[in-house]
């Protein structure tokens, strides 16, 4: 955290008396510990290995400063060389784009597809996830609804969007680990889901975000 | 329409006595005319000059069977050849990874996250269009402060993700067309967003998407 990385070299043409230049690009991360649309892209860039510099926003008091990163004044937000990204599906996408070792979509376009539609669909699990904390009636058996839903899925496939671990695993854990850690909720009558945990949990990058959570 | 396309060639195993059998592999889209979700795949399938079966759903009295293609009971599904697909910006995608020509995503990963963070927030202009279909007061107001966001977009660069016509185009036009030619909201103030979708009118896929705007 705090620390800067070369992310590529960008040479810049030199002439015969200055030899070329090589700029240091520099990817800053507006980031909350707290925030799991900000966890999202903290795993798949330590899946990457790509460093970064973290920049903590009180997501309770939000600087007025972050709007100008993005106008919705939320997090994540990625900044490279001064150009601003928002939104964490998007940088995730991004990410795997500008990094694409290790992968972390399929190669096969339907098998892409049904991660993505995952990361579409995260508002099915994550509404009455947020409905829970604000106490709603019935949003906790409206969320063991859909954690069935996962559960029938990881019964079929041991990863979301199919045969490997990818984005669409990195995009639901901050949740899973929220509520199991934060919100009590129970997953032992979600095996294959308790399963799917249990291995993201083995992966540094997801570990990682255990310790974030615990850390609350 | 109701016509089917050879996609691409299954070869299938033969014998010495019965030769290779190519297979038709059949894409199939559940459609709805007044959908401007399904307005979004309608562009893309005609831009990759990709033939498909069309079968109209009546969103109004929707068939009981459209569950079992997609859980939520929406338009538009994709079909291929028993995999189904939905949500059209998950569609959008996966056309453009299996039918790559022509591109409607840029090569450079940052114009394809510009591309992709217009689509993910596209309820910018939908949530206020749909409040104005409503009736719900003030709507109208805030429509035209997010039509003012497309035009000041529009002025800085030709398309919505950036140097060339794509993507996000095709997935802002039909709420343009919608809310022009049938809530009769005036474009007048915004000449950007006026002459970017004279331009899109030129293009065979978008300017059939305006025929069907009008029979509706």
């Amino acid at each position: 955290m705090g620390t800067v990385l070369v992310m590529w070299p960008v040479v810049l043409p030199g002439t015969m008396a200055t030899p070329p230049v090589t700029l240091r690009i520099v990817l800053t991360l507006y980031d909350a510990a707290r925030c799991p649309y900000c966890a999202r892209v903290r795993i798949v860039l330590a899946e990457k290995g790509v460093e970064y510099e973290a920049i903590e926003i009180d997501v309770s008091d939000r600087p007025a400063w972050i709007y100008e990163k993005n106008t919705t004044g939320r997090v994540p937000v990625l900044e490279e060389d001064g150009w601003l990204l928002p939104e964490s599906a998007v940088i995730m996408e991004y990410l795997e784009e500008r990094y694409p070792e290790p992968a972390l979509l399929a190669a096969d376009a339907a098998e892409r597809a049904l991660a993505r539609l995952w990361i579409f669909r995260h508002d099915h699990l994550t509404k009455p996830y947020y409905a829970l904390r604000r106490g709603e009636e019935g949003a906790g058996d409206r969320l063991d609804q859909e954690l069935a839903k996962l559960d029938a899925a990881l019964e079929a496939r041991p990863w979301l969007g199919g045969a490997a671990y990818g984005l669409a695993d990195a995009a639901y854990v901050p949740w899973l680990l929220r509520m199991r850690d934060m919100l009590g909720v129970p997953l032992d009558p979600f095996p294959a889901l308790v399963d799917w945990l249990d291995r993201l949990l083995d992966r540094p990058a997801v570990a990682a975000e255990a310790v974030v959570v615990a850390a609350l």
